[in-house]
């Protein structure tokens, strides 16, 4: 269990300690290191022996992690020390194979290259999260298509809506952030530029080396042979002050917290004692507090509201190394690793969490019946007006209806009652009313009836698109397969360990 | 002249004020009103007479913006008093008119459709500029292919490269920020939800007049008449509080002002006293010193990269706002406008400036010459190094040049030098290299010799592959023509009024 | 109106705009060259007949702001046009006025000080707002001592608190903001340095001019009559690249509006529907809707809340230029400009609009002792505990209880007869407990009763540690005179223009 | 060593690590948790025989840390964990004891005293390493009133300037950050509010416990003695949800980060090839490249440059959580938890970093001797127009050198040479200038003679400013004692570990 676990509950037993682990990296820098070596002798750089050294090498975890960190305070950057570690594993291994390593390539290749690598797992892992929540929100959209509830804004109960348009808003931004991080982990490339980007020691060697093939196509089977064994994308120029890659990949990454944390916030909102229409069914032990016996928090919505709120600061220092100058930057580079790998950790943390708590969620219909009813019927104003303006005109008929809530509200008596009054009698208004209409207006306080579900407007609509770019959502590779369209959340990532 | 613009000289000369004005919003919400009674016209749900009335109202410079921004405080936005200044002036030109405005939307709708107007002109304008600069990038990298000049690693020179390539990178970056900007316009979406989203005022109102057409078919015509009439996306929910959108918005306008922050930090860097090798060509009273006659301030590259400085906070803002809770937030909306705003017109300025200064660029190649003799030879160890690791292995080969580079810095001599005494007399590693080699190690000291020229490696490759990206770019219209490959800059945007 | 208020509404009415317009930014810089000039004069450096000069140049207004504006783009920065057009003017009263503007001064002293007065400025009126602010929370304190509501943690009701106590602790916050603020307005120093921060050009003329004097005295003269005609400190040395003065000033008024957007975030979540507790009492025509006419939103706890979660980006931007390189910086300076005004603007909004809140708060205690009912007894779990605690031990007593809320909970029984079962019949726990304690237990869930009382804690201490602080504190020149301890809010700032 | 090291070079070595580790958490979490539980025996609430219990349970080394991370998602936080963990092993000392553990408490009570207690503990190793910093500059300062070279301004030279001057503008910013960050280590408080923050459990045992002195008393008996004895400040009243204080550390540390910062990044500018007037004096192997042999990189000033490039955005994460809501947050406080102890981490390794490059800084004093010769006497422009404005008034003069300057610059001639022409002949400007005016204009660029050490202005006097603010600082215990004025570095703190 890596250090800094303890104020980070959330990322408990997920993926995002090892992930993005010092471990991790090391390995996917030694995957860098060897990849390299196999491309180059692949392209008859580098002896073919050094195949049978490079297989001994792989294993990141035979390295001696503390001597490279502690070593790379000297040259600022820990590949140093890991080249200088693993050439020497390599000398034993064989005389002269040293030689053969880290050839033609700078620090900042094979840390980029890392970087593109553990953040090509970090967004597999984030698109599997994402996946199991769109699963869990579609089942979600799916039991609750006439779920009625209070639509709220401003904190302030509007208009009826139903839980499954609302999960089906929390679905389509789960949709959206999952295309961005899907083309994101696309398009990760490898580094390999060598000083200055310029490949010259490759060049040199080709140079050199080879008769019959002209050296830029050498140096071009190098590249391309980098990146490929490593099932990264071929950057067109060397990006080591080109930082929008790691914009990219920061903010895609921050899209799929903000969507996790979008879903959780509201689960935080409806969740309160006074709402109390969803809820997170904790298991024995989970939800509680030092101080109050009773306590049944809704913890792991908090807690991935609290990771999404992490997010736009990591990004800003992400985006601030856009201003990376020189061939390679005096510190715009540097500042660029915690930040990342903080951001990696928080992403897998919240889509995680936010997976675990829509397999999770109580849905209290009965409060959101009552709910529906605390205002006396001033929920239903907007659709009231709508069939009165049908009689007297939008502007005539919205005027009617806030007298009518203002009286309501301050006289405390439902707005059914007020608005009857105000219906009786002889005048211009009442004689443009019929009876049809008038009849309209009352079942429009009842929900189920003929316009309260006209009332439900245009949901099934909005629900059946979000629904159906689900199901035609792409699947990457990596990602729970959807076999039935809404299938149930029959397994359990997520959980906490007990 | 917008408040403000004092203390925003880059933005000056733009139309970054001019876009981004609350002129232009307001006619942008102007406009989305209309839209939305021009498609409800073609529902079938509003008289077709509402055209001539709408045409008259089109014009939003005639409405009084000063009432309408005072009048926004009440209801915490601009739309309610907009509503009912549009609804007087409508009522004016036809009784009953006002009862055909606004219909079925919600304050959140307009605005956030207008903002996705203005973002959409904001993108084509940010476009444009970044088609100039890359242009002129282009023209510089076709001028420059063979300009040496040394890179620079952590501040240091660390091996000679060209300005071909150099420019190709920042090239590079503009196009990487190109493509993600024109994404992110071609997906902004018109916003239509109504007051919790659902549109349910719309569908009540085509239940009660449309007998033929299904109710939910008559509100999708509205729903997609109203994107189409304003060239936006159609959403496939309302996306009142899954403010992903914003968030690409924004993180691709940070792209589009980091892609030209990055070059111009650089032309910044290389125009320094001392380094000389860029400098921006400055105009009779341009780049001055209120205290210093002498001064030539490379002050367009300064400022591009202040406003560089400024995106990454407010993305942070606006990533912020992905917490927004309800059917439409109490705050996370209401925080996005003013960063957006100010991120959209820093956007403008920065990539305009950029384009100004790509136009301007002074480019002294006697400096460039001069800076990499400045090392006595050290530039060049890299170089060195990769011809005698030919007969000595890598890593001795390092270790000797090293020795010598050690030796060479502290007695202040060159390297060159110092290295010929390490190889000379009789040893294992003056054994080991043959005459040949030998000459090729001096060659690497003389650039333009034959091996000097393999020093600057695969750089013609990394250009062409930047340059073909470059010429393939799908143009997105309103983006400057590209017909030649190599437009030469004839036109001067950018250019500060004088 | 200033531009960009459309999208502003809550800094409408209030002083932000105009603290922090071109205008006001242009008089701090005329005043900052003439109090320059002034103590020139003083120091004999500058001819006594400049003071008739200066005093016709004294009014910005007359100075051409969109000449100034345009031309600011050469040079970067607009006072090298301010001190052009200032010349021209001063040469039209005498010919060689001129000569006498500006003495020794860079464009970065005249900004940088003009900043400080409008930042003194601002200071003032946001500690005037938190003034006002500070008066209606203590009066709301004093009002509501034993006004008892359920205290919620994590969204869920935990234990009764009274509003007094939580209205305590938005004071506390306010008058930590108060401190900090007032601290940063009194060390808010002029900037006097020259182009490299030395005062070379005034210690030549001091040398030229003066014999008796040594030139060092007289440069400190005028250093010190500068920062003290503007009412500004003095600072040890040129603070062109030290801009942790720009810091303390943003992070101040980040707390500031910190502690307003706090205080509103409260209201917003007690003014739920659900809730009810507090509300904003809107005026006719405030907090409506333009789609549902019932609505009332509370329109300014919201828009504070948006100003607050705007302040942490902009202190970012100002934060990131610490990193201030040379002597005068080349971008860092630059982008502060706007982020910091930007954030003036958001102070002043957020804490005037809180004050205007705060004025306004309704408070329905109804609410509030039915919301402690909802949750049937749990909400007294704690103390409960407490008091079964003595006889039972804390580890006992909280299972026991625990144990029962759970089944209060699964059964929707109250707690209290759910725990008269548990404690009925004989066991060690029911003998343990005798009727004195058993008594008391129940008097826990009767608020009001003896053992109720003793509740709510400690709660008279914090109120009364907070309004002492409140009463004792030292008032600023400028904010709101506290005659009597809790002054009830006579006047209106902050009221919206209607 | 901790996970997270292998990317944080700059760390490495320095107390950063073990000061904010989990292991240093979870201590400062039972230091809280026996506080509270010593105050309550003094208080006669908690029996004496705790005491020997409480001795026992000191050591949270002791404790299972894997079980109690693990167990803290179910809660949220692991504190509830944590008093399990410890009232098992007090039951196993003393049977009962556990009931008299985290009584009153709460677990945001023991998680932010312990937050406060790390962060004392970060402050005074900041301040330690903030007073190396100075004692460094200092002695730097003193060492160069004298060392002239060019001051440069939008990266331009721009005037004569000194080293001492330099640094003493670093030494002012590291002071100030000093002062801020001695402030605020005082002002640090405990937290103790229980459940709601109203002390109601405290009180409600008070009233049953003690008969002669009153309850509130008692209370704030143990409140008081809780942040006694954990040396801690006591607040006025809860602070669960007024998160000013969390923003004061997290702005000072800033503080204190940025002026690291901006002295690092001067030397990495000085630093340059180009310029070469600073230099890390490096350790064997230190500042190597993987690629370059020669390369002598400034690794220490790069990665104090990127540590201080973090600062802005943890802060705004933290200042985004003073929007806290209820009694105790739904995620704004557990949001703080990484963000806080990561800046912790960076100011640490950013200001012992500065300390150490501060002791191994190589000044090259003929590289800023020559490099003032660079522009053939440019830099002098703004002494050469004071002495002429003398005779021609300023405005005469700075546009005579002007001309003299762009001809200068163009016909690349030494601006001495082009202006003895511009004065030569018979002309009002000649006849205007007499002998002595003219030998000072020579001498003006004789670095050295009378008015070129005018030249250099009034620094001796912002010097003195500056170390007389140095050496009356109070000095907070902890921190360097400062015996002599400018104490030779002779200790060694910050170097890395070789």
């Amino acid at each position: 269990m890596p250090d800094h676990s303890l104020l980070d509950p959330l990322a408990h037993g997920t993926r995002a300690a090892e992930l993005t682990s010092d471990a991790a990296f090391l390995q996917a820098m030694v995957d860098a290191e060897l990849a390299l070596t196999a491309s180059l002798i692949d392209a008859g750089l580098v002896p073919g022996w050094m195949s049978a050294v490079c297989a001994e090498l792989a294993d990141a975890s035979r390295l001696d992690l503390a001597a490279i960190t502690a070593e790379g305070r000297a040259g600022g950057n820990p590949v140093i020390p890991l080249v200088k570690h693993l050439g020497a594993r390599a000398e034993e291994l064989r005389a002269g194979a040293s030689d053969h390593l880290h050839v033609g390539a700078t620090s900042q290749d094979i840390l980029d290259t890392a970087a593109m690598l553990v953040g090509h797992r970090v967004c597999g892992e984030v698109l599997a999260s994402l996946g199991t929540l769109a699963d869990r929100l579609a089942r979600l959209v799916g039991d609750n298509r006439d779920t009625r509830l209070a639509g709220r804004t401003l904190g302030q109960q509007a208009s009826p809506t139903t839980l499954g348009f609302i999960a089906a808003g929390w679905l389509d931004a789960v949709l959206h952030a999952t295309a961005a991080l899907e083309r994101v982990r696309g398009s990760l490339p490898a580094q390999l530029g060598g000083a200055v980007g310029t490949l010259s020691v490759l060049t040199t060697i080709a140079i050199a080396r080879r008769q019959g093939t002209p050296p830029a196509e050498t140096v071009d089977l190098v590249v391309s042979g980098f990146a490929g064994r490593l099932d990264l994308a071929e950057a067109p120029i060397a990006w080591h002050t080109n930082r929008l890659i790691i914009c990219d990949l920061a903010t895609a990454l921050a899209a799929a917290t903000g969507a996790a944390g979008a879903f959780a916030l509201d689960v935080t909102v409806l969740s309160r004692t006074e709402i109390g229409e969803l809820g997170e069914e904790l298991a024995p032990g989970q939800g509680g507090s030092s101080a109050m016996p009773h306590k049944r928090n809704p913890v792991t919505a908090v807690l991935v509201t609290a990771a999404a709120r992490q997010a736009p600061g990591l990004v800003a220092t992400l985006l601030g190394s856009l201003l990376a100058e020189d061939q390679r930057p005096s510190g715009a580079w540097h500042a660029e690793w915690t930040a990342l790998r903080t951001l990696e950790s928080v992403a897998i943390a919240a889509t995680t969490g936010a997976a675990h708590l829509a397999g999770r969620l109580h849905v209290d219909r009965e409060r959101m019946q009552a709910n529906l009813g605390l205002t006396d019927g001033l929920v239903f104003s907007e659709q009231v007006t709508t069939i009165l303006a049908e009689a007297l005109g939008k502007t005539a008929a919205f005027a009617l209806v806030e007298r009518a809530a203002l009286e309501a509200a301050t006289t405390t008596r439902p707005l059914q009652i007020v608005l009857s009054a105000h219906l009786a009698g002889d005048s211009p208004i009442t004689r443009a009313i019929d009876d049809s209409l008038r009849a309209r207006v009352w079942s429009a306080f009842t929900p189920g009836a003929t316009d309260g579900a006209a009332g439900l407007g245009h949901t099934a609509a909005g629900i059946d698109r979000v629904l159906r770019r689900y199901r035609g959502c792409a699947l990457s590779p990596g990602v729970t397969a959807r076999t039935e369209s809404v299938a149930p959340p029959t397994d359990d990532e997520g959980t906490p360990a007990t």
